[in-house]
């Protein structure tokens, strides 16, 4: 772990100061600091933060730089899960590919950390997941990936899904997925015990996608929240989306909130566009650890999204009705430091001992960093340099 | 209005061909066009579409290029009002530079037509109107801009203003504007017969902000329906927001857009990332005419959107849950030939005969370039270059 000198920057929008890093770790932080022999980086006077976190997305989705996809479905969720299934071959989507480009672009763009699912299904078998875990191995000192193993196709639904999973977890995925356990997977009960045995077994937590809207969504969630207690899982267990927290009735958010933030459990809100999406000032005002995700970037689903954890800050804000400066702060928080705790991650600050792992952006202050499109200007991670000004800079790193 | 040769383009992504402009229209569009003396431009075998229409903003309210602006307010709909009235002000914003800054950035960015209100109180008079004209005048050439006089703190509940609409009018502006007649202006009937006297008086369009959602909104959308017939002015009336017909009630929402097809009524919509909002396919599909708009760009009322219709595209493609490309064209043509015919702009087309109005998009076909966040590679209007690659390229105009 390197040595680095970062001059002339503003720690979280303050005084300009610089940043001693010793071996991968925040040394010193003031003005004028002196450390002869060091490599030197002039931070031009930007704002410093915490690398940015996605923390739910799917890179072994997106079709990026291969050309406009043009088939894509409308229809129900169970449409566009088959077509995605059914479209890898004939699209030639190498996973490993894909998703380098993907992820190098989320660190060009600021982001130090990523939890991202991966299909594991009984027509892909594992190959998706070794795509992946190839990408996280080739960008080790670049960026983190956590990777859910995401029975994406069903569970229960799918015979032979849970022994690939199992064997998922045995391989090196790090955290146990599951999808709509009464919508999709028809079996809340079976679906979840199948999800928390797995956890138990191989002492990894758990992260659930779930669309499940109203009451429906509810009934599931009240029996993940039983379950997390049941098991001692308090902070172990994450619930993506969670459209039911965003429903039409606030008492019913309210109770839901309360007990999510009572159990420790954590979201992932990527501020879907066109569903109902739980607030995220009232989450965190429960007390909630919220991270803030991409989702999956143009790919068979939906042709939107970017590869940048500000853009979908962004989007998230809009969706919250977001205006005032502490709520743009609010909402950079949930992208950085609150991000990497919801997945995990601690200490995600700058500050002196904490990991030198950190990115520039362009701003006056906070907020207006949070709402600027303009590139980072220097990604650092572990006290290396990643990217400047939008291009990835790290040795050896080259973009598909 | 001059002559130009525009080579190897391809007109709304068909085959590629060249664009012979005389005297400000186009006179020829087929390969390999000769043209001696005439100024030629290489296309670069991107995508031409007629250019973009942003057919709902407000010029005199950016802070843009002013420094982060840290005053926003939560709150009402009426406390935004009054805190934007009391702050132009000690913030020194001066409409005519901040009117330059919002519409040329637009131009830049591919828009041949704005529909801009302004807003006319008692406390800034007919000013702020004249420095959006300065910005017509000045930029004529570049883009149009269509002026709305917009009582933004109201008609009937602040006496005087009825006066200052009317020499609005006669001093120029274009269009009618109105505000939410029942919630905000406390007297529907009251408020809507001053919009429709002033317009017949003047001979001239309107178009009213109706945010009031559900059975209120359509009330008072009803009787502004009930006013287009008796004073037959079918095509002559718009609607902003129209949030009434995005509510949870589909078959008042389908009630609702046969009666606004039925009297032409427009309707403008910006994809309101925080409302409910009429959806885009079902008002196209009910036959109504439809524009889009950025909205306010970075002001007193909040920090976020840009000055580029495709990027208010995009906002309202993920608000509408577009997904296929018949989909993702189906929202280009809202935001250039269809926007165009919204408020008012027949013809607006990449045909023989129709005005030379057309700017270049990058992408493989009309869906992608929706998506591509890319600088539009040249935009022409009335024949003349007025950008190229997202800089300002028109004789004389300097960004202030």
């Amino acid at each position: 772990m390197p040595d680095l000198l970062i001059r002339n920057v503003r720690p979280m929008g303050g005084a300009p100061a610089d940043i001693l890093i010793r071996t991968g770790r925040i040394a010193e932080i003031g003005p004028g600091l002196k450390a002869d022999g060091v490599a030197a980086e002039d931070g031009g006077g930007h704002i410093a933060i915490p690398s940015l976190v996605d923390a739910h997305t799917h890179l072994d989705k997106t079709t990026w730089g291969m050309g406009w996809y043009k088939g894509r479905k409308g229809g129900s969720l169970q449409d566009l899960i088959d077509n995605e299934r059914n479209s890898r071959g004939p699209l030639g989507l190498d996973v490993h590919r894909q998703s380098m480009r993907h992820a190098i672009q989320l660190a060009e763009n600021g982001a130090g950390h990523i939890r991202s699912h991966v299909d594991v299904d009984t027509d892909h078998g594992l190959t998706l997941l070794e795509g992946k875990m190839a990408t996280r191995a080739a960008l080790k000192g670049v960026i983190d990936i956590q990777i859910v193993a995401f029975p994406q196709s069903g569970l229960m639904v799918r015979p032979g899904t849970y022994d690939l999973l199992d064997r998922a977890l045995a391989a090196g995925a790090d955290i146990v997925g599951g999808l709509d356990p009464s919508s999709m997977d028809r079996d809340p009960k079976g679906s979840l015990d199948a999800v928390f045995r797995l956890a138990e077994k191989h002492g990894k937590p758990i992260d659930i996608h779930l669309h499940e809207y109203g009451e429906l969504g509810a009934f599931t969630l009240e029996m993940i929240l039983e379950r997390t207690r049941a098991h001692g899982m308090q902070g172990r267990v994450g619930v993506s989306h969670c459209f039911c927290m965003g429903s039409r009735d606030p008492a019913l958010n309210a109770r839901l909130m309360d007990e999510v933030a009572r159990e420790d459990v954590r979201i992932f809100t990527t501020g879907h566009p066109s569903a109902q999406v739980p607030s995220l000032q009232a989450m965190r005002k429960a007390g909630i650890k919220v991270g803030l995700g991409c989702d999956g970037i143009r790919d068979t689903w939906g042709p939107w999204g970017q590869p940048d954890m500000l853009h979908r800050a962004r989007i998230v804000g809009m969706k919250n009705a977001m205006r005032r400066d502490d709520e743009l702060e609010l909402l950079l928080d949930c992208t950085a430091r609150g991000g990497a705790e919801a997945i995990g991650v601690a200490g995600h600050e700058v500050k002196v001992g904490a990991a030198a792992d950190l990115t520039l952006v362009a701003g006056e202050t906070l907020a207006h960093a949070v709402v600027e499109e303009a590139p980072r200007p220097l990604v650092v991670k572990d006290g290396r340099v990643v990217a400047r000004g939008g291009q990835i800079a790290a040795p050896g790193v080259v973009m598909p």
